[in-house]
């Protein structure tokens, strides 16, 4: 038996656990489960023989170095801060890691140790960062093996629900973590180049400089341009590419909407609402609103982002029950961002019935031969219920996959590392295909930003 | 001979300096001014008898003591966050010291050393905080004093220029720190409270959000609110109060142009620009608009920010050349701050004949015996000439004179102050009418924000 230590048994974990219990037997696994609730942990196991749920406590030194000593490989699917302390003591013991999420300065700095134990530390395996790196090096090395010259990598990823439950104005539930929704885009400006012109763009006008892409079956979606486009000129060795941009896919419309949360200032994260407790959603709307008695919030709201009696915008609005002056935010010392979530929360979660989507796209730029080219690869993929989400799938199987391949000995590179290399992509990309996680590539015209490709006129 | 220190010798330190040296004779005072420049130190004395300039650099521990032990009462004009070293060398040598910043907590915390020692640690006595601490607090105690309930207090300050140089389109000039101007406002959502309910603006919102007052013989201001109102709730005992205010005045439209810097995101001070030495100002301006080689920088812009040709805001983008392809910023690392100071300065630096105003306007609102009062207070104060700008002297002034106050035993009460203390703020500001620095005080009806007072329809 090769042990299997899960850390973390959140809703992210689901689909990874479920293929690893499937593969148990066939691959000699046995899987424990800690989490800081052992129901939790045994919940996702129901009694599968190959299976257990202990307590684990991140922080309770002993008994995260006795669980990591006990396994052969440990899988954290903490948030990514709290990674860093099993990421030590797995230098420490001598065991392998896997994580989905961003590598830190922390974890970063653990590689000279880890290759120099023979360790792998590999993170960045989930959706994305994951499968988008994956997808991409797959397409980008494929192209630098024909002697193509990378001019243009565009890269973009969403969280959607599914056409069939799509039953509101916005376009929108929410199907992962809402905190990071609400703050999506905050802390720093986007930055990403054009063309090798440098472009920057405030939190406060990102989700009006969106970009459109088309996906056939599912139609039209928007992009807002993430923060850190420009990081990716290192990992992916794309130091003289021409246009670098990585986004948000949202549906058409939702960006608009949204903007007004962030005009109002009701995403704002950085001070808190006085008696917020026992404010009605209306008195929220106010706080941001001139004062005004003679006026309704609604008007002062109209007037103050600009709003015609007959846009969609308002309907948006209303749609959220928002100028509730009975319900309550009902949180103590909240943020605007705590409250907005509170609001948003009672009409963007996921019914039962209710299944998610993920989308992602990518744009390939090159030169071949004199000649420019480009590859558009998108990949799409509704979830099975509101357990084995498409998120939960997408995040949980590649680091499942990769779990086993470093067990097996086909992943073989140490270090702290990201699945960039073929020997990492190539196998898991393909048995992602078996799970539904399909890459559509075709060969389009390249357009870039160049003013020959543009009507004029 | 009472010997007094200042550290510092900036532009803020001109009238400061003058005052003290007419009064030297009188006063029986010898003036030590040390700087980081022995240069600066002696311009501002003009080899007075009663004076001498030395180098201290307020990081040289030796330097700095020494100076210290060889005064009987130190003035510090260096940028506030330097003050608490020199704060603690007067401690440990029973000096008494002045400042015109803001109490930092560092300084606050040697409130009970102070106090124990018999110290006289008075901060906050320039113009903003200073001369309106004491203004407002001499109407408020006098309220009081009749029995009267403070409702309403606002606030307002500006430093500008002058009618009679007032020459260009924003009808703005840097008469004082060029850098405060171009983050004015930023770190977080302006709070305040009107009529008893919290409202807080965006940094993004700020400079939409403007209110207006008339000053005889000035016409028509504006003020946006100042991050901070709340603060003065527990400085000024206004617990209870409904409306507190506070915020800068510039001319009407001031703001209105300069959000479009604050849209574009041309006041980020979080990120440096690749390259920024070689950029020109048409591509820093470029950097915040979308890739469209197509398009002129000009169009561009005027559609972001939906700027219609007959529009004056564009008259006053283009008064400052903003569209230049030839001048580069030539400042390494810039911020998109710092480069934008940099267009600005160009524009906006004195000219040797202008003059700087200083503009200050108070609203007390009260209840006495069950009726309604508003006492509206205002001071303009002209500038002398490029030295003694209405900045230096208002800043200055008050300093000045509170240190001769504590050498000669008038201000006594121990420990960290403010100047809201009666035996502080009345003399001092007697004093400063001397210099110009006047009040006009007139009884209004009391307005607040209230529906009945307000045209309805």
């Amino acid at each position: 038996m090769r042990n299997i230590l899960i850390i973390g048994a959140g809703r992210s974990a689901t689909s990874l656990i479920r293929y690893l219990l499937d593969k148990s037997e066939e691959e000699n696994l046995f899987i424990t489960i800690g989490d800081i609730s052992v129901q939790s942990a045994k919940k996702l196991i129901q009694n599968h023989p190959n299976a257990k749920g202990i307590l684990l406590d991140v922080f309770n030194d002993a008994q995260r170095k006795e669980a990591v000593k006990n396994s052969d490989i440990v899988i954290s699917m903490l948030p990514a801060r709290y990674h860093i302390e099993v990421a030590k003591d797995c230098l420490a013991l001598g065991k392998n890691m896997v994580t989905a999420s961003y590598v830190s300065k922390e974890m970063q700095a653990l590689n000279p140790k880890a290759e120099a134990k023979g360790l792998i530390f590999m993170n960045e395996i989930g959706l994305d960062p994951g499968v988008d790196h994956m997808s991409a090096m797959q397409i980008i090395d494929r192209i630098r093996a024909k002697g193509g010259k990378m001019l243009l990598f565009e890269s973009f990823c969403g969280g959607l629900i599914a056409p069939e439950s799509d039953d509101n104005l916005w376009n929108y539930k929410f199907t992962w973590n809402p905190r990071n929704v609400v703050l999506a885009g905050q802390g720093g400006a986007a930055e990403f180049i054009q063309e090798g012109k440098y472009k920057y763009i405030p939190y406060h006008r990102l989700f009006r400089r969106t970009e459109f892409i088309n996906i056939e079956g599912y139609g039209k979606f928007e992009v807002l341009a993430n923060r850190n486009s420009l990081q990716y000129q290192s990992v992916y060795g794309l130091e003289d590419i021409l246009t670098l941009y990585r986004g948000t896919i949202r549906r058409v419309g939702f960006s608009k909407a949204w903007n007004m949360f962030v005009q109002l200032g009701m995403t704002d994260d950085t001070y808190t609402i006085p008696d917020s407790e026992n404010l009605t959603y209306r008195d929220f709307v106010n706080l941001f609103l001139a004062y005004s008695p003679t006026d309704s919030v609604e008007l002062k709201l109209r007037y103050a982002l600009k709003i015609d009696q007959d846009d969609l915008m308002w309907e948006k609005l209303e749609e959220l029950d928002i100028f509730n002056d009975k319900k309550t935010i009902g949180i103590k010392n909240a943020t605007p961002a705590m409250a907005l979530q509170k609001i948003l929360e009672e009409k963007w979660t996921l019914s039962e019935e209710d299944k998610d989507m993920i989308v992602m796209y990518h744009k390939f730029g090159y030169e071949l031969n004199g000649e420019k080219h480009q590859i558009d690869s998108h990949m799409t993929l509704i979830g099975e219920d509101q357990t084995h989400t498409a998120m939960a799938k997408t995040v949980g199987l590649p680091v499942a996959i990769a779990a086993i391949k470093i067990l097996n000995g086909e992943i073989t590179t140490p270090g702290v590392q990201r699945p960039i290399a073929k020997e990492v992509y190539e196998p898991i990309l393909k048995e992602l295909e078996d799970h539904g996680v399909i890459f559509k590539e075709e060969e389009v015209k390249y357009l870039g930003y160049n003013p020959e490709n543009l009507h004029l006129g």
